[in-house]
């Protein structure tokens, strides 16, 4: 039977479910020298006084500052040279009066000496020092406890270990230091799908690498607890059970990432409520709808959704927090960054919605956000996202230009230097590669000026005869030798574009969006027009010319791969790949910049690099980036 | 000779110089797991599809999608049941004309399909299914590389790994990631006088703790280097030129953190100059003034002032930006904190200054600056510092009010919840460990309300007999017990105040901040009226009166060690230390906020703890915190 998620927690209350979960760390012992970064356990009071005797402060003479008084340039005090103290070393002399007695800089105060008088203000001759100022009692000395006094709380529980923190303890003395240790985290994968990065992958059984594991695994430990990843197991039933209260043995908190087929998620369901207690199944937020808590074996429990945007949103969300906090983590709040959403949205699933984003800044230095969302099945969303907008469920729609506030992912994290979106072509990756802080969506041309007009982008890339009615600033362009990948030695005898048309080929085709398609599709045009027949008869004649994918190398990989006999291409993938390339002509591509932001320091780098626009420059002939 | 440092060089060049000295890191491959947080050394492009087939966005059944057109809720469509395709296997059956095949999310759709009925739109009865709903070619489908596709430019170099990006590397099956290998770093130390924590102490002979092996170590380490911390040796000339020479060869750069003895500075001096090449002795900035750059033996050399602080804030300074640099990190810039000076300060050196500051929100949520320095000798200031205000070598003051923008120590760190400044007590240590992110500063009582007065403390805990002209809020107190602490057993007989004076004893006092003092003075005091004497006449008759330490327990640990017969202290500290105690009285501990910071949340938070202002509570009551 499937699990069906009817009646959904609200997310306030699943969070406090997961609050209430039992998963306390423990404190351990390190040595200072692996103290950095963790977080002390208990208060620390000063054992000692630091400096723990009075010591000279300024290399100079230990004197009683009354033998001084009066002294000055014209009258100097003449006192008798007694002897020497080095740092390290126990005074062996006594500063009586009339005497002095020569000291380095954190030497010990001989006894007798109230007051160090600078080595710039005397002059020695033979065993006389000629002190040329007053000082009084105190001067040019560091009490023993000035620093820090015994029995002064020294540091708090709570407090991370940075260099400032470790010199302090190091100035005690402390070597061995108690800090908070993490919960033990389990981290069970399930799916008979998945495969684990590294091993082989068979698309055509439908198999995909396991995404989950190694991204919670590591969201575990950058959120302060310990991760234990188990072996993957599929969907088998007993296998699952196994692992499962193995890991509810082991852990304080067991956390299953579940496999996006439905029965894995039906398994763990069914073993929780039998083996344990199911405290809540499905929770009204929008990604995280399918997410379990309970308790299992005395360890607590959490199903993440199997998708891993919905996994690691709903990490972040419920558990992050929980685990920190076990960890002892300071909280010291989210990092948010105000502003206004680029684009209009709406909402009607009426859940909690969180929503990744990215930000931009406009060229008056104005933060616009806007949705990065690849669909529900995405695994790689986030890494173009900067953080999450909460939308609450009663918002049916954001408007352009309405105040959000962006929950950034990290502290570190900081607009891109320049947003740039549209075709995808290897000279711009190399390119993107000399920019500081560049983000780039290969969407395609057209989509690429789309967002330029719609005042995301700052820079949109074009390939082809792409039309557009924006006013931009051409950075700069180079040309690109596209047409027909085939397997090497052309087996096919493939020679122009009407082949496609009447040869019995199966053909891998690109995306609307993007330069290439509309080059073939122009091609086809001037065929069409010389047979006398419609174009979109053409497309009809042609095998898979709906079968569209949107990389650069997707469809001369299929051609590699014996799926395809001829794939559209650029010719540099095609020797990239060892394959057989038609060519079919040149086609420009362009690095078009938005009017209003052709000041921003990461478009300026960008046409920095860039041949001039007028100077046209083609990716073959050695134009070395 | 002694080195002088005459002709500074100017800042900036120098960090010019710093920055020109060559300590490029290496890459090196980690595997995924180990991935967090580390630099990627070379762009990744998507050698797949992603996903690597069309696959079934949700659950229900594969169609024709012709085959639904014009089927709604009344008039469905009949198909017929032609099998199933479950996530992770290779599809058997065909979907051919007038049939459905169920299909899990995630499994790939099978031939002759070009959608998926969701399960909520369809019935089954038998081998047929009921679709209730039309759908159009592309629906309830995630194309092969929707997600990412092949010869994508997938991450950047210099990217840092959070989950995010390994969730993408995950999805493209990378199991090894090339990364930046910080340069090696070797921390060389030196003086006769340093201890390295966790040894012995001998505080006669002027040892005191190595603080900067460990904080540059643990320095290098958070810039991104990798330190290697060689084996402490004194400031004999053989030995330390062996040491640098040897770390030179294993290292990419040599850091020395000199002893305050001038003598090992003298000798580093000469080696580097000897053995390799000086570029800099000594630089116009404060901390930071006798820094040494240049090279040695293909290294390249910095030598750091020998004062912890100094050593530390100059690698801040100079250092740590080319490790960063060396290592990729990418530079996010400084994370600044704008704010006004708390009091007015004077610069006469006509140098850089950075100056340690701390900052505290006033009661209308401004952000106050207050310098934080025990001065050239310390170590530890900079525990109690949020970050430094840089001076710039022609400003001759600051006054209170001026603005200053603090460049905070790390982007984690927030402005205490509470600042407390005040007397030293075990009872508030206790306390305070109860609260979130309070910084307290034990300066004594006198010194709390002062600094209450300017407007920097929030809460000034005083204790004994201490005037204040100050309109602030009791939030509790507390009283405890204070006298004399005597060896145990009391081996001298001391029995009152009255024997300080008139007996032959070794006594500590405790500074004129304190409240203990000032409970002691006014004891004399009585005892100086009832003998008909000034009081400064019997503080001249204790032996040892002037000798003055700042914390709780830094007299009776001298009482401890044998180095005294009597010391002023509390009955807590007596007990503590297994030592014997002659009581004086009780003193009242209390709790002043000033009026208008009494709404900050950690004041309330610190009040919420205390027994009531008029509720008069003993710490040796069992009054457990």
């Amino acid at each position: 039977m499937r699990k069906e998620f009817r009646d959904l927690l609200d997310p306030e209350e699943a969070a406090a479910l997961v609050r209430g979960l039992d998963i306390d760390g423990g404190t351990e012992t390190v040595s200072l020298t692996e103290a950095r970064g963790r977080i002390l356990a208990e208060r620390v009071d000063a054992a000692i006084d630091v400096p723990g005797f009075d010591r000279a402060s300024v290399d100079g003479y230990a004197v009683r500052a009354r033998d001084t008084f009066g002294a000055g340039e014209a009258d100097p005090a003449t006192l008798e040279l007694a002897g020497t103290v080095h740092a390290g070393e126990e005074p062996t002399v006594t500063v009586d009066p009339e005497t002095a007695v020569e000291i380095s800089t954190g030497a010990v105060l001989p006894p007798g000496a109230d007051a160090v008088v600078m080595v710039e203000r005397t002059a020695t001759e033979d065993e006389e020092v000629a002190v040329r100022t007053a000082v009084a009692p105190g001067d040019g000395i560091m009490v023993a406890g000035a620093d820090v006094s015994a029995g002064e709380r020294a540091l708090g529980p709570g407090t991370r270990l940075t260099p400032r923190e470790i010199a302090l303890l190091s100035a005690l003395g402390v070597e061995d230091v108690p800090v908070r240790q993490g919960p033990k985290v389990g981290i069970v994968s399930t799916g008979d799908e998945l495969v684990r990065p590294g091993a082989a992958l068979d698309s055509d059984s439908g198999q995909i690498f396991d995404v989950n594991s190694y991204t919670i695994t590591t969201s575990v430990e950058e959120a302060g607890g310990e991760a234990v990843l188990y072996p993957h197991v599929g969907d088998d039933f007993d296998a699952l059970e196994s692992q499962l209260k193995g890991a509810a043995e082991e852990c304080d908190l067991v956390l299953s990432s579940g496999s996006t087929s439905a029965g894995a998620v039906d398994v763990i369901y069914q073993i929780i409520e039998e083996q344990g207690e199911l405290l809540c199944h499905g929770v009204g937020v929008k990604p995280g709808k399918p997410m379990l808590i309970g308790e299992l074996g005395g360890a607590a429990y959490v199903g993440l959704p199997g998708y891993p945007v919905s996994a690691l949103m709903t990490f972040r969300k419920f558990v992050a927090p929980v685990i920190q906090d076990a960890a002892g983590e300071p909280d010291t709040g989210a990092t948010t960054l105000d502003g206004a959403m680029a684009v209009t949205e709406r909402y009607r699933e009426g859940r909690l919605r969180l929503m990744p984003v990215g930000v931009v800044k406009d060229g008056d230095g104005n933060t616009l956000v806007y949705p990065v969302d690849k669909g529900s099945g995405a695994t790689t969303s986030l890494a173009d996202a900067d953080g999450i907008v909460e939308v609450p469920p009663d918002v049916e729609q954001l408007d352009a230009g309405d105040p959000v506030s962006v929950e950034l992912f990290s502290e570190d994290i900081r607009p891109p230097s320049i947003l740039g979106m549209g075709e995808d072509d290897p000279l711009l990756s190399r390119l993107l590669d000399r920019l500081d802080r560049p983000r780039y969506l290969p969407l395609g041309s057209r989509e690429g000026v789309r967002r330029l007009r719609e005042g995301i982008a700052d820079v949109a890339v074009t390939a082809g005869p792409t039309d557009h009615e924006v006013e931009t600033v051409e950075l700069g362009n180079w040309s690109r030798e596209w047409g027909l990948v085939v397997p090497s030695g052309n087996p096919e005898n493939v020679s122009a574009v009407e082949d496609l048309v009447d040869g019995d080929l199966r053909f891998v085709n690109r995306d609307r969006q993007s330069g290439l398609r509309q080059s073939l599709e122009a091609a086809l045009e001037e065929t069409a027009e010389s047979r006398g027949v419609a174009v979109t008869e053409l497309f009809e004649q042609i095998d898979g010319f709906d079968l569209t994918t949107r990389g650069s190398e997707s469809p001369p990989r299929r051609v590699l791969a014996g799926k395809a006999d001829v794939a559209l291409g650029l010719g540099t993938t095609a020797t990239k790949l060892d394959l057989g390339f038609v060519s079919l002509g040149d086609q420009q591509v362009r690095v078009l910049a938005a009017s209003d932001r052709t000041s921003k320091p990461g478009v300026q780098q960008l046409e920095g690099l860039l041949p001039p626009a007028d100077e046209l420059v083609s990716d073959l002939d050695g134009f070395e980036i």
